[in-house]
C-alpha cells in the first residue's frame, strides 16, 4: 500500500509510492555522461586569465598570498534582475508588477574548470561557504532586498549549461507566496506548540535515526519523512538559527566538512548525478525568531517533475526514505 | 528593466527576464529529436492487439460500430495509488500519513502509435475529453476521492517515456496545500470583490486582446500576464464554472476545436515540443461554487527550473507573455 505523507513543518503531502518503487542503485546516473574535461578552457568566463575579457567585474574574492583568488563572486552576466533603481509598484490595470531590481550574483567556486564541489578539498568549500556568507549580507544591507535565494545547479538537467563549478545568488525585492506559506506554517506550528517544528524534527530524527545520512556536534542532516523525490535531503544547524548568515564564521569548517561528506556519498553513490542544492534562510532580516530554522536542501535530480506535480503541486516519490538514507550512510563518504 | 509580475488569481510572482529575454523562436525545439515511429509496435501496451497480455483491464472505452475502441482508459501498470482499502489517517510519532488509496488510469488516446494530439482529428479530440469527463465524474462518485487532476505528459522531457498518445488521470484522497492556496486565493478576491478572479481576468484579456491566443464563443485562450514560463498558456471557458465535468457535452466539440488550435499552433511554431497539460478543477465536489473557475494549464517544456525555482517557488520567466502570444497567433493553427 503506497503512503501518503505529510512533511510537518510544510504541512506539503508526497506520494510514498511503494507499488513503482525502485531500490536505491536503480537511479544511479548512466556512465555515458561522463566527458573528460580540460583543468582550463580558453572559452570559459569562469576560468582564471580569462577574467579581464569575459568577467570583468568582481563583487568578491578570496585569494591565496600570491594574489591568485581562491573564490570569486561577479554579477551574472544575464542577470535575472537589475541593481539600479528602486523597487517601483505599478498597478496596471487589474495587474500589478514591481521593477525588477535585485542582485544577481554568479559565485564561482574554484580556478579548475574540471572538477566539482564533491571532489574539492574542504577549505575549498569553507571558501565558498564564506563567500556566501559576505554576499548575503552584503544584499541583506540593501534596503531594496526582502529576500535571499543561495543555490546550486549541477549538471544540464539541474538547469545549467556552463561545466565551470559555480553557484548563483539572487536577491529579491519581494518574497513569493512559497515562501511566505512557509514561514506562516512555521509560524503556525510555533503557535500550538512553543517550540520551532524544525527543532522538533531535528530532535525526532536524531532520536529515530533511520534517515539520517550524518550527524556532527553542530549539525545533523537526512532524508525527510515526507521527502518530495529520492535522495531529497536537509542539512542543519542543530542550535535554532532562523538565517544561514548568523552561523559563526568558527562552524563554516564544520558545516562544509559534512556537506563535503553528503555530497560525496551522491557523487560515489550514485554516479555523479546532476543536482541542485538551495540555501532556504529567512527573508530580509538578522532578527533572531523562534519559529524559522535555515537549513541546506539538496536536490538530486533522478526524477522528473510531470503533468501531475505542476498540477497539484504535490510530487511522487519512488524512492522510500528510509532505504535512501540507509543506501546513503553505507556508501563511502568524504 | 525586468518586470516582477504578480498573477492575479494565484498571487504568485513571476521574474520576467527582459535583459536575457529570448525571441519567440528561439525556443523552437531541435529537429534532432525527431524520429520516425511505426504506426504500430508489438511492445506497446496502448497499442491495439496488445490489450490481452499487456493491458487486460479497460475501465471505460469509446468504440466505433465495429466494435473497435477509438479510445480507452486502463488502470495504470505502475499506479501511484491503490484503489483497495479507505484512507486511514494514521499519526506516527510526529509525522503523519494516510494510505495512499486513490484511482490512477492512463487513457489511451487513439489506436495509433505515431501519432500526437496536435494532429488529431478533432473528433478524436472529443473522444478523449468524453472519457476525461466519465472518468472524473466516476471518481467524484467514490467517497474516498477529494481531487481529481487529469494531465498529459508529452515527450521525454515532460516526463514519459511511452511514446503512444495518452494522458493519465489521478484522483486522490487528500487536497494538498498548492491547491488549498489557489482556493484560498480566489475565496479572497471573491470577499473583497464579489466576483469570480477568473472571470476578471478572462474579461480584462478579452478587451486587452494582447495575450489572447485565439477565443471561440464559449472559450478563450491566452498567454497569462505573469506566465510562469513562456508558452504557458490557459484555457477557460467564459462562462463561470468550478468543475471541469460540469461542461455540458454539447460543448465537447469546441473544446477540442481550441485544444486542437492550440496544440498544433505549439506543434507548428515551435516544432513539436515536449509539454504538459493539467485540468485545473475544483476538487471534490460538483456543487456550484462563485470563486473559482476550471481550466487548462499547457506548459510547453522550453525552459528548466533550477534551484532557485525549488528554493523560492518562483519562476523565471525568459520570454515576454505579450510577445510570446503575438507569435503564436501568427502561426497558423489547426
Amino acid at each position: 500500500m503506497p503512503q501518503i505523507r505529510q512533511n510537518l513543518a510544510t504541512r506539503e503531502w508526497v506520494v510514498i509510492a511503494t507499488e513503482r518503487a525502485k531500490r536505491p542503485y536503480d537511479f544511479k546516473a548512466s556512465d555515458k555522461k561522463k566527458v573528460t574535461l580540460p583543468e582550463y578552457s580558453e572559452k570559459c568566463p569562469f576560468c582564471p586569465g580569462n577574467e579581464s575579457a569575459l568577467a570583468p567585474v568582481e563583487t568578491h574574492s578570496i585569494r591565496d598570498k600570491s594574489g591568485k583568488w581562491r573564490v570569486r563572486s561577479i554579477p551574472n552576466k544575464f542577470s535575472a534582475l537589475s541593481t539600479d533603481g528602486m523597487p517601483e509598484f505599478i498597478q496596471n490595470g487589474i495587474y500589478r508588477w514591481i521593477n525588477g531590481v535585485g542582485i544577481h550574483d554568479v559565485i564561482i567556486e574554484t580556478p579548475l574548470h574540471n572538477t566539482c564541489m564533491a571532489l574539492f578539498p574542504v577549505e575549498q568549500i569553507v571558501d565558498v561557504l564564506s563567500i556566501y556568507k559576505a554576499r548575503y549580507l552584503m544584499a541583506l544591507a540593501d534596503d531594496r532586498i526582502e529576500l535571499v535565494i543561495i543555490f546550486k545547479n549541477h549538471g544540464e538537467s539541474a538547469g545549467t549549461s556552463i561545466e565551470h563549478p559555480h553557484s548563483q545568488m539572487i536577491a529579491m525585492p519581494i518574497v513569493p507566496s512559497h515562501i511566505r506559506n512557509r514561514i506562516s506554517e512555521a509560524m503556525s506550528y510555533f503557535d500550538d506548540h512553543r517550540e520551532c517544528v524544525y527543532c522538533k524534527m531535528i530532535k525526532e530524527e536524531i532520536t529515530s535515526g533511520e534517515r539520517i545520512i550524518n550527524e556532527t556536534n553542530n549539525f545533523v542532516c537526512f532524508i525527510p519523512y515526507a521527502a518530495l523525490s529520492p535522495f531529497h535531503i536537509w542539512l542543519f544547524p542543530k542550535k535554532h538559527m532562523p538565517s544561514f548568515p548568523m552561523l559563526d564564521d568558527v562552524f563554516l569548517l564544520e558545516l562544509a566538512t559534512v556537506m563535503k561528506d553528503v555530497l560525496s556519498r551522491l557523487y560515489f553513490g550514485l554516479n555523479d548525478p546532476d543536482y541542485n542544492f538551495v540555501v532556504m534562510s529567512l527573508p530580509g532580516t538578522l532578527r533572531e525568531n523562534k519559529f524559522f530554522h535555515w537549513y541546506i536542501s539538496f536536490v538530486p535530480r533522478v526524477s522528473k517533475a510531470a503533468g501531475f506535480e505542476l498540477g497539484s503541486g504535490m510530487f511522487i516519490n519512488t524512492g522510500l526514505p528510509e532505504e535512501s538514507a540507509k543506501f546513503l550512510r553505507e556508501v563511502k563518504g568524504s
